[in-house]
């Protein structure tokens, strides 16, 4: 029996982990969970798995949670805030903790969890992509495995099985191309949030298909797989595939490309992750080769889509620079959801934040979050007209 | 270092093969070879190689290169037949046979040298078709490896790599095909030798052209397959993927389909069979997924190419079915090729003789040989008209 540890149970990948432990009740039982502020979840989650511990980041959601326990005489611990987050993440009795918050919010809890020694499904995209080095040497001083929680990096891990990392000559991330693939920047100059919010195949939440628009969320991916695989960026190469059927690939240096396919749902890489190394039966939908048909492949467009090429260019400047990225990022998404800029300002904004902060070879976690405050505040208060 | 033996060194597989050795000397050498009578190529690897041993089944091809080894002072020894093949097939400084022969009589000296404990390189189809459970059995005995050397099963077995046979759900084996892919039966009834010869992707002999022109060729690797991973005959899917860079995938119980993809390049899978479990640099063009474009996949047609069909129903009926199949398909590809018969004949060939011949449980190598004979016999008698 794996005790698991849910940082972000109430968003899309906490509610699919949810149902994977719920069809697998024999191998895992939920110990903690947090929320940001979805109470009513939160409770529901509570009444059906009963786990020792509930972390809220929201004082009214925690209140209230904490009333309805008492009141109804549940066992389960509720938490408040960051102090909350990093108890529940380093609890004696978890195996695993799957980080799924959305933010640099999962940064302090997943660093605390694996100098815990807890073993991380990591689905927090920020993590990799602005502590990449810090987190990598330190799963590995506490010899903890990272275990990738998304459909690309999940299908790389798959397809690196028993195989040397030494003899990996690259690795081919595929992307959707988002719901604006082939358009150019003339036809994306007036978009729409709603239109941007459209993902072709994958149901998110409003930050990542806006990201996926952009196809900044490929740009993030490069970047946390460069830190999990230990791969050059020049050897990581982005291939459109819109049928997203195909998850990743890896081109050994024979020349031999595995590949992982399957069904475009999350709760395959999210079994993958919690069973590893065992598999078990099938959650998701089989596919049918003999009605997919077709699976197409394509160079991304990153004249058009310039935050996957922005990416890149932050990856390799190494240091801060990643960081900085990824919040001018958040601010700019933020910025058009609310319809303050439009779609292909978000390019301009990660473009100068890049140019205005300096990286720096060496930082701290500190470092980081204050480098992330000091963006966020730099875009704001130049675009929020 | 090791010490590679060659039972057909101078066929398509076996040139590939010596290519192999040509790029990896630091790695390899070449211990013995064996040719049917092409007594010219045999003198061209002497001294290009210098082997120690060389045999001929053919006695003028023989006397020709022990006399031009006298001549020219070649260390090489050489020898005569099926006894030939078999002691180099166990010789002890050799470390891995491969065998490239074609027909059944690549039987013997596999069996020799699996029993000599040697590694096996699998080109030759006959010997698991016919004798599978014996094969395996002796492989299992004698703590040997069976290396598939065809593209499509050495794609599953790059695709079982640091994974267990148990969470295998199914095999997905490709095709390309054939030349007459999407062709009506109506269609086929006149086709010619040289148009059933036209391979569209893959250059190799006749005898294999012509298997792949029926589908047979993918039935002969349906019953392999069953054999080398474990597989039930319904787990094992035939997909029709006329690209031909799919080279096969295993499906696994959690719904992760597992692909390998290459360019057609034979050396690829005897490359990878040869430095198993390591991998060297390629010597195969590498795959740009940019120009790709598009991989399609489709179901095999087996009404119209009943050869397939059979061969599952072959191999479920087990026993010596198979080998009945395979002599009646060797026979009737004969009578084909030299146009005593029409290309759908094929298929009435192997069903009459599937019908005519009785399987048995268990049964000997012998057993398997001489059925082989009598089928042949049968065949011939019937339809050489």
């Amino acid at each position: 029996m794996k005790n698991i540890c849910i940082l972000g149970a109430t968003g899309s990948i906490g509610t699919q982990a949810l149902d994977v432990i719920r069809r697998e009740r024999d191998s895992f039982s939920l110990s903690a969970i947090s929320a940001n502020k979805s109470w009513k979840k939160i409770i529901d989650i509570i009444n059906e798995f009963n786990p020792r511990f509930a972390t809220l980041m929201d004082s009214i959601a925690y209140e209230k949670v904490k009333i309805y326990c008492k009141e109804n005489n549940k066992n389960t611990e509720v938490l408040l805030g960051i102090e909350g987050l990093n108890t529940i993440a380093s609890l004696d009795e978890v195996d695993m903790v799957l980080t799924s918050v959305v933010g640099m919010i999962g940064l302090y809890p997943t660093l605390k969890a694996i100098q815990s020694g807890k073993d991380i499904a990591l689905a927090n995209k920020e993590t990799l992509v602005v502590a990449g080095e810090i987190i990598m040497e330190e799963a590995l001083k506490n010899n903890v495995k990272i275990l990738p929680v998304d459909s690309e990096h999940g299908a790389i891990f798959q397809c690196l099985r028993g195989n040397s990392y030494k003899d990996v000559n690259k690795i081919l991330l595929t992307a959707s191309g988002g719901p604006f693939r082939g358009k150019s920047r003339e036809e994306l100059k007036n978009v729409t949030v709603d239109e941007a919010l459209k993902h072709p195949k994958w149901n998110m939440g409003k930050k990542i298909s806006i990201d996926s628009a952009t196809l900044m969320n490929k740009g993030l991916e490069v970047i946390e797989a460069h830190f999990l695989f230990d791969v050059d960026y020049d050897d990581i190469q982005v291939v459109v595939h819109p049928e997203s059927i195909v998850h990743s690939m890896v081109e050994y240096k024979d020349g031999s490309i595995i590949a992982q396919l399957a069904a475009a749902d999350m709760r395959l890489p999210i079994q993958y992750a919690f069973n590893y190394p065992e598999r078990k039966e099938a959650i998701i939908e089989k596919l049918d080769f003999y009605t997919i048909k077709s699976l197409t492949f394509e160079k991304p467009d990153m004249k058009t889509f310039r935050p996957l090429k922005l990416a890149y260019e932050a990856g390799k400047a190494k240091g801060l620079m990643p960081a900085i990225l990824n919040a001018a990022n958040e601010a700019a998404v933020e910025l058009f959801l609310n319809k303050r800029i439009k779609f292909l300002t978000i390019g301009d904004i990660l473009e100068d934040a890049m140019e205005k902060f300096c990286s720096k070879e060496k930082f701290t976690i500190e470092e980081i979050i204050e480098t992330d405050k000091r963006v966020k505040e730099y875009v704001n208060s130049k675009y929020l007209t």
